[in-house]
């Protein structure tokens, strides 16, 4: 931190941005900067007629409107399932004459050709948002800016294109080997987009409370450069952690983003879940399990919005982030839908600036369908356009609505929350019924048993997220380093394909995710990966979430009864895969491309 | 060519595509093998739970319904325009029980995580376009395959990333240095986009027939390898060349190819436009000079389609592509709409591969709001689905709706040619009129006026896309090399400035595109590039067609008349640029990627 940067804080003056240019890719600095604006002017001149631009008239386009049944924000009540809302009937028209582009939601704009950052009426909705609602408080001088995406997943690509040279060994020097820090346990498919850019992977250990501030500290501090440069990227998840479920408080975030300060490390925080935080967890599992509720004190409430809901939730590093030096990663996947393939990148201006650069000649911006119609539902229809779609219909439902607006948005929010709130503490107190085995051996010469209680799962309930993350205990597996019918002992690698595999069978037709998906690199694959199962409670439908618990839960105290070395091998070799059990780990690895977790 | 590729051929076989891996970037080398098919069999199993994907359970999608109202393929007549037509009510259901994925158009499976090779239904219908309508004769062993895209400019940025080692000055060595073969003048957003990547752009000169296979050979078989690796890409355009109008005829292809082939260039070909060719420009053209119709033969009819129009049309490349070297990108863009971000590549299966692999961890599917209603579109509801929308409909109307299907598909095609080519014909003959600056001056002493013709505009009509590409006689203008008002003669770059700033003055009002945004090179752009303008037939409404060309002419001839240095050179400051006018031309190329064209 600069003097002028602390003189002007103490002044009460937010410093700006750090300049973080110096970490561009090659191919990000070559990118032209933007003439836009000036040519702008151009096209504003009234009543010019444009021969310019290679468009064609929105006249040839196929679609008058575009509609949709589409939810009431109240259809998930906090406390309860209220599915019995109605739904409202939306429609984007053909044109509007709004003047305000800002305003107008047609598709003579929507399905035309348009602006890399969004399209405007949208965009303009999500910054309000990002920025009064989302993160209040932010802590540099001007606060961050916002671009559409097309989707977490990509916005993530085009930040390491953004940020990474490519490397490759024997070509490029070894001391210019870029590097991504990530948890020890991570959503794969970042990594999947690192590795073949010939980054090298780094994983940070965790505690209980997440990612740690000192095992951080002593990676960078003791950074081995014939490894590579010293990562100056990180990938995290800290608002309901896939797949371990750990929500990060924000004390520890100020330690975490601390040492990245100190290293020059930029954060990039992908938060799909961070309305998805569950207060009920901790006293529900104390219930659960017998146990005194903890005597937590309640978080300090440090956002200051008009909604006690989201002031309730523990907020992004973006609130600590007075360098500039954060990049995060929000997606509609998890609160419209997954194939909307939009979302948006919030970080400092000049970051933004070079992510639009990278847009306009890839994607050049989200689907015009699906922008038009999230914005219609959001905002609803200018009166104009709200009359003249009454006038044009017989029923002139649409007539009534207003579109959700920031208090309905919030609302569904809210309900989606409690709703998936209420699948987890059912699927976690399935599980905590099949924690132990419990054997009661009798002997004829006594006249009692004997009670033996063996822990076979091992997990806290998630505290945010869609998913329970649980250590198997196979050491305790009688068959544990028995002699199998290959050449080596029965190992835990074998022993969770078994289980893996044993839970897809009759009666238990479970499939869960194993934790070699979710090891950041082959020593933790090894090492500790094929001890844990992560299980979400948020893809089955309702009524199977405790149907498929109850059905892991006996599949499992199932498996302990095996006795068999061949039962087990024979499970293994059902695995799906030609080349053996080691290449299970790759395999559901790449498992994770398609499961879309 | 290899002996067993020809031993194959002449006994009547096909043989297989080459391998062109050797092509792949080193990004695209690292990436993983997909395991999908093997692990596919877990998610098969009947009634197996899935707790192993991270997917929100579509219930919760806030969307019940997508729909909308949607043209008849019969709107546009390619006789006359038959804008009466009425639309149709489209609707994608929220879930549907067809049990063939490739059937099933809902939103339970379109909202949801996708395949990267795109949405079932569209995909299959794709394929089927491409392969048995589109280009029914491919010419390698077992044809080509598709993968959806977001667009082609996302997909052209795809093949790149799959193509293409970044390249730095200084960092890799210049024998390394990438580069891309185009035509002299030449679509922007695709240089945009290989520049930064280091790429040598690398121009090929044209005759009234195209590229022209002799200076491709030249430039390749001299190629001088101080400025880098001899260029294995080619990006070009051959149906509706944007900005030049032409259409490549199949023999100039085949004559293309062989060049190609011998040299191990692989053929990026963009077709937004190949079903806009002007079957009537030549003739119209000679009626409207007065000229005899040329008495040309007509074209060899070279495909067998059940479809007279698409027979009628000069094929792609695909056609003669033996090796497997043409990478073909298709867009929705022009057919539907730019706000689609939808389109297809086609290429052989291995470049396919590799092309999902890219995909997975990027943009990972085209947008299923825009894949599932045009999936509705163009297939139409399942019978089942069908009924349960009309009796949740008062009305009922949706039941009728089967979907364009290929027949309506084609027609809309044909409708839509019919459209553009009425728009073409009457912003050529307003030019026409206009070509030459007609004077006579009389002279007291004699009884007759000396009429002098100077040709102003040169050009010819376009025979298939959305330009209309001129040359601008500014040689001829009054103040050509005349001395200016700064140090320099008046050249051409500031006579095309001012006359381009002077048409968007009133009474003018005309925004036109500047050669400067498709010249390919630097030297391109100050040799000749100031000398055309690129008109586009198909941005403007129907009725500033004809207004809007004729204030173009108009607008030229008025410019004829500037006697003074000092109006030209003002007008050149009116430029919105602040650094002069030599970055008119950085200027607008950068306009060139707002513009969408």
């Amino acid at each position: 931190m600069d003097t002028s940067a602390d003189a002007l804080r103490s002044s009460g003056e937010k410093p700006p941005p750090l300049d973080l240019s110096h970490h561009f890719s090659e191919v990000t600095k070559r990118r032209m900067p933007s003439e836009m604006k000036r040519a702008y002017n151009l096209f504003a001149i009234p009543g010019i007629m444009n021969l310019a631009g290679g468009l064609p008239n929105a006249q040839f386009f196929p679609f008058d409107t575009l509609e949709a049944q589409a939810a009431n924000p109240e259809r998930w009540t906090p406390s309860s399932d209220g599915s019995a809302v109605p739904a409202t009937h939306i429609a984007v028209p053909k044109a509007s004459s709004e003047p305000d582009v800002m305003k107008r939601i047609d598709l003579s704009t929507a399905l035309q050709y348009g602006q890399a950052q969004g399209y405007p009426p949208l965009l303009s909705w999500v910054r309000q948002f990002t920025r009064e609602v989302l993160h209040p408080d932010f802590a540099y001088k001007g606060g961050p800016d916002v671009a559409m995406s097309c989707g977490s997943t990509d916005a993530f690509a085009k930040v390491l294109h953004l940020f990474v040279n490519a490397w490759t060994e024997g070509i490029n020097d070894v001391s210019e080997r870029p590097g991504l820090l990530c948890d020890k346990f991570v959503y794969g498919i970042p990594l999947s987009e690192g590795l073949p850019r010939g980054m090298n992977i780094v994983p940070v250990n965790s505690d209980d409370s997440g990612m740690s501030p000192d095992a951080l500290e002593d990676v960078l501090a003791n950074w081995d450069s014939s490894r590579g440069k010293r990562p100056h990227l990180m990938y995290t998840i800290t608002l309901g952690h896939n797949p371990t479920g750990k929500v990060v408080s924000l004390e520890r975030k100020k330690e975490i983003y601390a040492v990245c300060s100190k290293y020059h490390v930029l954060i990039i925080e992908d938060e799909p879940y961070w309305y998805l935080q569950f207060p009920s967890a901790a006293a529900e599992e104390a219930k659960s399990r017998g146990f005194q509720e903890p005597n937590t004190l309640p978080r300090e409430i440090t956002s200051t919005t008009p909604y006690p809901f989201l002031n309730s939730l523990t907020p992004s590093f973006l609130k600590v982030d007075t360098d500039g030096r954060v990049i995060r990663l929000d997606t509609f996947s998890k609160t419209v839908s997954p194939g909307c393939r939009l979302g948006w990148v919030t970080a400092q201006p000049s970051i933004i600036e070079r992510y639009i650069r990278i847009t306009e000649t890839s994607t050049q911006q989200p689907s015009g369908f699906v922008q038009s119609l999230v914005a219609e539902l959001v905002i609803g229809p200018q009166p104009e356009a709200q009359a003249a779609f009454a006038r044009a219909t017989l029923a002139g439902t649409a007539s009534k609505f207003s579109g959700w607006q920031m208090d309905g948005w919030v609302r569904w929010l809210e309900g989606l929350r409690g709703s998936y709130e209420r699948r987890m503490v059912r699927m976690c107190q399935a599980i905590d019924t099949g924690i132990h085995e419990i054997k009661t051996s009798s002997s004829i010469s006594s006249d009692w048993g004997v009670v033996t209680k063996t822990k076979l799962i091992d997990y806290t309930w998630p505290r945010g997220g869609m998913f329970v993350w649980l250590r198997i205990n196979f050491e305790s597996h009688p068959l544990w380093n028995a002699p199998s019918t290959t050449n080596r002992p029965i190992d835990g690698l074998t022993l969770s394909t078994a289980l893996l595999m044993f839970l897809t069978k009759k009666p238990y037709l479970v499939l869960v995710a194993p934790g070699s998906m979710f090891s950041s690199n082959p020593e933790i694959r090894a090492g500790s990966g094929w001890a844990y199962y992560r299980l979400c409670f948020a893809a089955e439908t309702d009524e199977n979430v405790d149907a498929s618990s109850q059905k892991f839960v006996e599949g499992v105290h199932k498996f302990w009864r095996i006795k068999s070395a061949g039962e087990i091998q024979k499970l293994v070799d059902s695995f799906p895969h030609a080349s053996g059990v080691e290449s299970l780990a790759d395999s559901m690895a790449q498992m994770g491309t398609w499961l879309g977790c």
